[in-house]
């Protein structure tokens, strides 16, 4: 991280195949419109069970990103 | 919730009633701008006293809304 | 609380109307099957909101209650 | 709050009737005695379950009031 | 999540595979004699560790079910 | 811990004579019903206090036992 | 807990025996001022050492007593 | 704080002479594309070592601002 | 920190100039009633913006004194 | 876990290819070191993004392992 | 606490007659290798159940000691 | 961070003229054993009184550095 100001946002992502699947897919859709993301962190990792089973991987990130100058 | 991704947003709600007023302000205040809001969470429930009354009761709320396809 | 042991459960009450209906929805479902019940503390304060509205109060609670000697 | 020196106190005030009301009864007494209280937070939310319903709310405060010159 | 009661249970599940597989043997157990379950949410991920390696990925998560009415 | 899945249950157990008794107490009166408990952890420690001395010492574990196949 | 409002203070007490004897130094000294004292809770267990051996067991608590009407 | 809504976002500020600059610099950022901030608050404290001195400090805060009637 | 009782104050200190004087200022506002003063701890650390600049830093620390014998 | 003592050490693994990968790495680095390693926690779980794509997942986890005698 | 640097190890101590003894013996343990250990706080409190009783309890220690100059 | 492993270690410096000093004496002195020491985060911020003013201010940080290959 250089000497710029990042900004933090907070995203749930969600899979129906795994937890880093489902943070992969928060990522992916943020990559449509916020340039220069840097790092994010994982805040919560939870899911939807149907019928006794996972539906979906549900987790939420905070993602960082530069502000452009 | 279904396999979308929802976005989070935090908001600061204040009310001179009570508290659960003073998150229906924040998520009233929100939807004017905001759709597809799906949930809240209180973050922190706070107010503020003058001469020893409380003059407005201020709740923080994380707000999750669904990110258009 | 004297000298007895205590099991505590964790319940997610919900309501329509307020976050304090949310805790005695819960308070009173439990008090259906479980005796003894001494205190509650509330966990987490959420909610639904559909259409830009609050549809349910849901707040987490943890109550105690003295395991019957 | 402006460049003066607050003093925060813990309090827990109670009431049969809810939440607000608990907190309410905790800086009415407060303000018996301390002077220029200007904010309340709340740290924890509990009360005491009779018969299966809850005889008081139970509320944490921590109220912070300015230290007089 | 409508307007039910939902009891939370707290469960650790394990497998030599990895922290996904943990989490979704915890609830093929627990739907064994659970039934209505709808959410869970990760609370620790941890492992045993045996001459270097994971023997067991190790995840407790807090499971939430339905009340029948 | 093996591959098995274990449930976590939280207690409170009390003694007039210190903590570590308040925790053994808990536990004996948990394998009156409960089979195969693996672990405790200590959530709370406190007491109650009578005419300024400590009338019990009460203890909040969680324990963990071990689900039969 | 009544009906009352309670404050609470928080104390460090300590005792070069155990941990549970520094609790009750606490609770002793504070019982020369304070009346109405119902209970505590332990917030952090510390120590001092001296050439590798514990000298003094530090343990910090928050005390609510009741305000006398 | 009155009866408006705030929202609160997270930034990150760094600089290579201290935190409070590094704080400064957000607000600063912020202050370019948003009106109406009231109070922020440091969240996460950090920094970046190179060849065994700071290079940067980095400072996360959450910043407070009231949305327009 | 010797085998003494000790309390702990709250107290909130601010400075328009930075973070750490804003400690010093609570501490010495505190000097001038309490006696044996022996450690701070900063709980958080925050402050109030005006058109776009921190006109207030604001912290808030426990400070821990020895009562007297 | 027996009667012996355990140290605990903090380590952050990377995988360009998951979160558990990147457990594997750091335990799998600290086993060419470190003898008796018995358990491992996640502490924070997070990840370096380049382009709008994960590029490493990084893991904080603490690792226990037994002193010898 | 002079104007030194301190490191600060984890360490679990555990011992089959309690708490305050788990505690003794991580510190007895590391007093054989680590010189100027000046204070401990205490982590984390659980122990091991066999056959419905407590066989070792189990203290996770944080332990501060001076780095010589 | 690149897809090394990193050591975390936890440290304490002390400086009787600031927040940040302390910060930079602990780093100093780690440099002189550690190599590739890449980031700092600060755990708690606290300090030493006596006669009513800071005699040092003393900060807990986290430090992670990359074990060489």
């Amino acid at each position: 991280m250089t000497a710029h100001t990042y900004k933090i946002i907070e995203l749930v992502g969600s899979s129906p195949n795994g937890t880093d699947e489902a943070i992969r897919n928060a990522i992916a859709k943020a990559a449509q419109t916020v340039k220069h993301m840097d790092w994010y962190e994982v805040i919560e990792s939870r899911g939807h069970i149907v019928n006794g089973q996972i539906q979906h991987y549900q987790v939420t990130i905070k993602v960082g990103f530069r502000i452009e100058d």
